[in-house]
């Protein structure tokens, strides 16, 4: 597989400059910061193989916990095999439940909703941060710039167009215990990790990231009543990847993250199939 | 990227083994014949690179064709920019609209659900098959074991654990002429082009395919009342594409497709994400 930039502009999409274009000038409305611009990462990476392929996806049922306390997905018969041949359902789906991605209109009054996001930024160089000692010790812990720089310094620098993936652990709970993974204590505030605004602020000016992913529940850590990074991530025209599971077995670098989003119209997000290819 | 074989079990998912082993016991159920085990496709093919990407994907809408003459999906509105600070979506899905999966259980007692289909069967080689100068000439064209036989003549034998693809130029008219991707006729009965159940048996029992494929919305053709191929094929534990988009700019062999199916408990089926690497 060659490296995300060297692919052909894909028919249905938006351009990676038309993307990013508009990424830029939403950001400028929102942060009066210049948002640089994100070049095709091919231009600094050779295509590659790869060996194997770890599966970063939780499965969703009505019992996987979502940030809104009510389940994400519900499920109404429409054919039954015994009585109709096949079996079908209907699905009541919350658009951020699951291992999902964050559109940029999510968070913004104008924004590419899940069929906009350019198909060329879903498949990108994954580098994966981990932060589950920090985490261990702190449940509102938040990823920093900091922590950016020790990944660099360790790992060289953040490859164009990737996605920064936070791993504080905590796609090891979502399954064995829903309660500490959404961490709601009794005023009823969340307790999960999340990434700096700073940290994001940073990515976005002096970085050139496609994606951000995590996986907790937000982008945003649970206590969050500001959704800076929400607010700044998305309205900069980039994507979100929230429950991301798996990431323990992803290396700090050199993976391929393809984005499996269903391409639905208007969508602020979706349920995603997330596959790391190593 | 190394082809799918030689990738390593992913933890969550069923081994390839499990799978097809499993899909052998329901077709004996079925059909009464035996059904060759499917094994890695690593073994005979080497590791490869890619260098370039095609979305499969059709845009899915409420507008979007669908098998049951109703909406695919429609939106709830749960969240505003202008009231809440953000946006959000409830989807009320067919999980069977737009570019879709079915998993086995869509047509059979018991079988795996799409949370259930090994995840190692989502990323296989690609053989599409041209029937679009015979489609032109038969909406209700059947894709032939011959049909079959005569890419194999000048292709060579099917890729083990591949995807069959049906091109029957159907992907360009799903938006632009809804009616005739349909076909209904007067009298309600569906006019378009699938695979032949007898097609289907061949690559079941004398080659080794995890997938079928087609641009239509069924396998089965449009005046199909039997359903025989999605009996035979979903029966025996593999999968199948529906509303395949973009099939007229994939080669004839030498892709490979990534299934960007969410992992959806219990679902029979699932909107996907269809990204092919040449």
């Amino acid at each position: 597989m060659c490296v995300p930039g060297c692919m052909e502009a894909v028919r249905a999409g938006l351009s990676r400059r038309g993307f990013f274009g508009r990424a830029g000038a939403a950001a400028a409305g929102f942060a009066a910061t210049a948002v640089t611009p994100v070049p095709a990462p091919a231009a600094t990476l050779a295509p590659r193989s790869f060996e194997r392929m770890i599966d970063l996806t939780h499965t969703l049922g009505p019992q996987f916990p979502t940030f809104f306390d009510t389940p994400g997905i519900e499920f109404e018969t429409r054919a039954e095999y015994a009585k109709d041949g096949y079996n079908m359902y209907v699905w009541k789906l919350l658009e951020h439940a699951g291992t999902h991605i964050d559109a940029p209109i999510h968070f913004a009054a104008k924004g590419a909703s899940v069929d906009q996001i350019a198909a060329d930024t879903l498949v990108v160089p994954l580098a994966v941060v981990d932060v589950v000692e920090r985490a261990d010790n702190d449940p509102d812990y938040l990823l920093s710039r900091d922590d950016l720089v020790a990944w660099e310094a360790k790992h060289g620098r953040l490859p164009r167009g990737c996605c920064v993936a936070m791993h504080a652990g905590f796609g090891r709970i979502a399954v064995s215990d829903p309660a500490r993974f959404i961490g709601r204590d009794v005023d009823g505030t969340l307790h999960f990790p999340g990434i700096a605004p700073e940290a994001a602020a940073w990515l976005l000016n002096d970085r050139e990231v496609a994606g951000l992913a995590v996986d907790t529940l937000s982008l945003d850590n649970g206590p969050s009543t500001e959704f800076g990074t929400h607010k700044l991530w998305l309205t900069a025209g980039r994507w979100g990847l929230e429950n991301v599971a798996n990431l323990d077995q992803a290396p700090p670098t050199g993976a391929t993250l393809v984005v499996g989003v269903p391409k639905v119209k208007d969508a602020t997000g979706a349920p995603v199939r997330l596959f790391a290819f190593v």
